[in-house]
């Protein structure tokens, strides 16, 4: 059983505000955090995996899990030797920096370097909504297509990095990288992009040193 | 170019009492309305693609594609020679009884037996509104996973039917079928539940005789 922390709405209206307060606070207690984002399946939790067997040696890792349901995600998690929150969002479709703020306040953060807020699956809502995240990541997998920065253009437009996932599965789907990066690249020229397969280890390397590179 | 409506929010706060009405008025005229819900990229435009190859012969068919952006859908399902209207719902997650009925009124519905409402890509908000559909069927892809009914289960309890698509690419992802419905049937045990390829065309005879045998 992994730590269960249930969260409700937060009661403040200044989600803008609450957020900048605590992207402030973490970044003076020498905490980096990175807000994941993706549909469910997409390969967020194996992606950590990867990333924290990959890193552990040198950084000290912490993940906090937001799903509506269930702790399978924290308990893997766990399994790798990270430290690991699980948090129940009440129902709510996506974090806000209350939330995560009692998220983070339910961990042991001393020493540790490198976090990363799991946020609740879904492409849409979780972009709405400053979580008090360093870097806003989000994960689009190769089986989903590369049609969905037309679709759901919220999220490829605020996002910091985007990793594309499940490279190895390429081809077996109807995946054109190239259009994707362009359809991307229209709504955010800055945008930093990795493909990436967490099983192959294909494009690890890349994503972990951007990582690095960011922490205080 | 497919035809597209802009939505707004719905006006009205009795969601419940609109989507009976709508049902009400839909049975009247003899339109069997199916809501489709999945992840982003799980195969609903795909899935809806073969079912309108496979039924158009005896099948008057027309779809509703909501998206919060793009028209790729519904140009995707013309081409096949079926009615289809985009509708953009302003950013919003999900779709409600009155941004459906204004959908439909945007569609010639005459001779239309069966309908599809290809609801925004998300696991878990559409699920918390009532469409006015007859039935509700919501779409869960191989390379999502086998856990996803752990952690979003509302959707899976409030769906009629499930398909578990993209089969064919079963050997390249760990996905235990047999579990999937074990996790599925312990939220919905009433739950239909039909694994099928749309590419392979595999398993799509039960889902296509359940249209059927649901038409007025």
């Amino acid at each position: 059983m992994a730590r269960v922390i249930e969260l409700n709405k937060s009661v403040t209206e200044s989600n803008d505000k609450d957020a900048e307060e605590l992207r402030s606070d973490l970044k003076e207690q020498g905490v980096f955090l990175v807000n994941i984002m993706s549909s469910p399946g997409s390969g967020k939790t194996t992606l950590l995996s990867r990333t924290i067997s990959d890193m552990k040696e040198t950084t000290n890792i912490a993940v906090l899990e937001a799903d509506i349901d269930s702790d399978v995600d924290a308990v893997k998690i766990e399994d790798l030797g990270a430290k690991a929150v699980q948090v129940h969002t009440d129902g709510m479709c996506h974090m806000d920096a209350g939330m995560t703020r009692r998220g983070m306040e339910g961990m042991d953060l001393d020493g540790v370097q490198l976090a990363f807020l799991e946020n609740v699956g879904n492409l849409i809502c979780p972009a709405e909504f400053d979580t008090g995240a360093h870097k806003n990541v989000m994960i689009l997998s190769v089986p989903e297509g590369d049609d969905k920065p037309l679709k759901y253009p919220l999220m490829f437009s605020m996002a910091d990095a985007l990793l594309i996932t499940k490279m190895d599965t390429k081809e077996y789907f109807t995946f054109d990288l190239d259009l994707c990066i362009d359809h991307v690249k229209k709504l955010n020229k800055d945008i930093q992009i990795f493909p990436v397969s967490a099983k192959t280890g294909e494009g690890m390397d890349a994503w972990e040193n951007w990582l690095r590179d960011n922490l205080f």
